[in-house]
């Protein structure tokens, strides 16, 4: 069994890891001669575009997937041609335009942020008319950490925001003034069974995701969270692990974005859950029985941007788990993630201080 | 950081799956060109003995280990000359041998089962004498998975022993009827920091270690075998993981050998301790602290001798942890292994029965 990995990054990286156990060997294809799955899996350094590449990729391997939805789609046609490819061509294609995800939300009942599409300037003043201001003007595409888009706080703004972003196909969000962030990871294979982890909390700095806690416990929200996610994995004939993004305000979920791929905000499940969100998409795309989710304490999972937290006094916190994924250091590129897993309230939160403390003291 | 490790084989790859998040590179030396850590992590394919290899290997690396006692002791020799090598060759060259080991044992005042060297058919009749019969005529170098040793139970048997094994330097062992078999995995990095994992209660058949169970609570075994570890560690000047295999024999620990490495009773702590053997191996050779050794529940782990079991009806099992090595089946030869976690004494009773019908239906 083999599988081929769409991108070489830091998701290929520990997909990877999780794969050789399973007797699943990888191979990755990515642009990037840099790619840091690189000493973990073999990786085609190549474009999506080119097909003489795809092709020799696909000789070698079973089953595809991806680990970023900036994948052309025309890439992922050619591979669904001749291979299974999960999740689908579809779901790619909804997920990587900011309007089709909105738009495919509503035509489930999933509450989404007011929006409307943009193509003239003119559209934008009617729109922040009618949304109200604050809004988010962002690009429909290849948008991610925060990328692609910006905050327009009153009238004036507007003008700006379009000079910077006129050249690509636009959306305006009302902006929710949310409580916080949460997000759902849950996982569907070929036969239909569907498991849920639980809720995440997530924290958010310049668009860049800073730390996740999990489980999150609140039945209400989680009912409320599965609830949409089996509308969307079942409308989907969803086959992988799939990552929603909500909002919560008001006491209600708000779908943001989603993400058909293993996510950076389920990173804690490699040491917090039974089985990690990356055996999981593994053992969904090769039709295995999925594992449990269930979380084996509670967890802080830290990213490292920019440059990584010093080993030593890192690995000195008990219940530290240290990875770093062997990326050149550069600003807000992010180089590793820490997690903490810690069952007891007053030791989790002081060594989560502790980690906090280490990461800022470089 | 870049690790070399002295064979390729499945402790290599889980040493290398352990090493990345850690941001250790890895690269291997192993003479057998199909050495299963190879997707996992490169492998130099040469003798132990070719020091052409072992000087382009060592250019690689800055701390080097070994996944198995069968090293050359010149080839150790060879590596410590330019290198950090955890163990120390001085461990390796008494690891190495059963008579030095059993003699290093004593003067540490760690029972064994009475035991004498053998040089000449004359001293077997003797020591069969002195010892009394059931007892285990051994090669003293190179035996594992059972191999290399006979059960003498009456005289007869003598003469027989000794045309099999008359080339090899031998020692004849005092059989223990021993209830059963522990083993201790303990760990020391150069700071002197020690830790020891709960002991495990192994189950071995036909000389291959077949099942492992952990944590067996017993405090005062612990306790016990913990000072014994302890004098090793201290003695040595110990840096990596010790396994050290007893008889549990009428309330006594005794010593039968150990293996100054990570060791195959000690797989269940991937899934089943907060810090995997393999990581705090990692962590002991670079010195850096070490992580925790407290295990997270009740862990079942079963050896896959020969093949692996079907991996759809394994994963259905719930807490399964599913481990191949990516090796071409062979008799008796270990292909993988399979892990169960379960706290609830009555699923893990259930599950552990499952995964040994699982394991027989193929």
């Amino acid at each position: 069994m083999r599988v081929g990995i769409l991108g070489g990054g830091q998701l290929a990286r520990m997909l990877a890891l999780a794969a050789y156990p399973l007797g699943i060997r990888t191979l990755c294809i990515d642009p990037n001669p840099d790619a840091c799955a690189q000493p973990v899996a073999p990786v085609i350094t190549a474009e999506f575009s080119d097909e003489k590449a795809l092709s020799r990729f696909l000789k070698e391997v079973d089953v595809v997937t991806y680990e970023t939805e900036n994948i052309p789609i025309d890439c992922a046609r050619y591979v669904a041609n001749s291979h299974h490819l999960a999740p689908s061509v579809e779901t790619l294609r909804i997920a990587q335009d900011r309007w089709q995800e909105k738009t495919f939300f509503q035509s489930l009942q999933i509450p989404t942020p007011p929006f409307a599409a943009i193509t003239r300037e003119a559209e934008l003043s009617k729109a922040a008319q009618d949304l109200g201001l604050p809004a988010v003007l962002k690009t429909t595409r290849m948008g991610y950490d925060g990328k692609g888009q910006m905050l327009v706080k009153n009238p004036i703004d507007l003008s700006q925001a379009w000079s910077r972003f006129k050249d690509f196909s636009l959306i305006l969000e009302g902006f929710i003034p949310f409580e916080y962030e949460v997000s759902l990871i849950s996982v569907r294979n070929p036969a239909g069974e569907i498991r849920f982890y639980p809720l995440v909390r997530n924290l958010h700095i310049e668009g860049i995701l800073r730390s996740s806690e999990a489980p999150l416990i609140h039945p209400t929200l989680q009912e409320q969270a599965q609830t949409y996610a089996r509308r969307i994995l079942e409308n989907l004939n969803y086959v992988g692990v799939l990552a929603i993004e909500f909002f919560y305000h008001q006491q209600q979920l708000i779908a943001n974005e989603m993400a058909p791929r293993v996510h950076n905000s389920g990173h804690w499940t490699i040491e917090g859950a039974q089985t990690s969100q990356f055996e999981n998409h593994l053992r969904a795309i090769f039709d295995l029985p999925l594992g449990s989710t269930a979380a084996t304490g509670h967890a802080f999972m830290l990213n490292c941007i920019g440059s990584m937290p010093p080993i030593q006094s890192c690995l000195r916190i008990p219940g530290v788990h240290y990875h770093a994924y062997g990326k050149q250091p550069r600003p807000h590129r992010k180089l590793g993630h820490i997690t903490l897993i810690e069952s007891k309230p007053d030791n989790y939160l002081k060594n989560k201080q502790l980690i906090i403390d280490n990461s800022n003291s470089r």
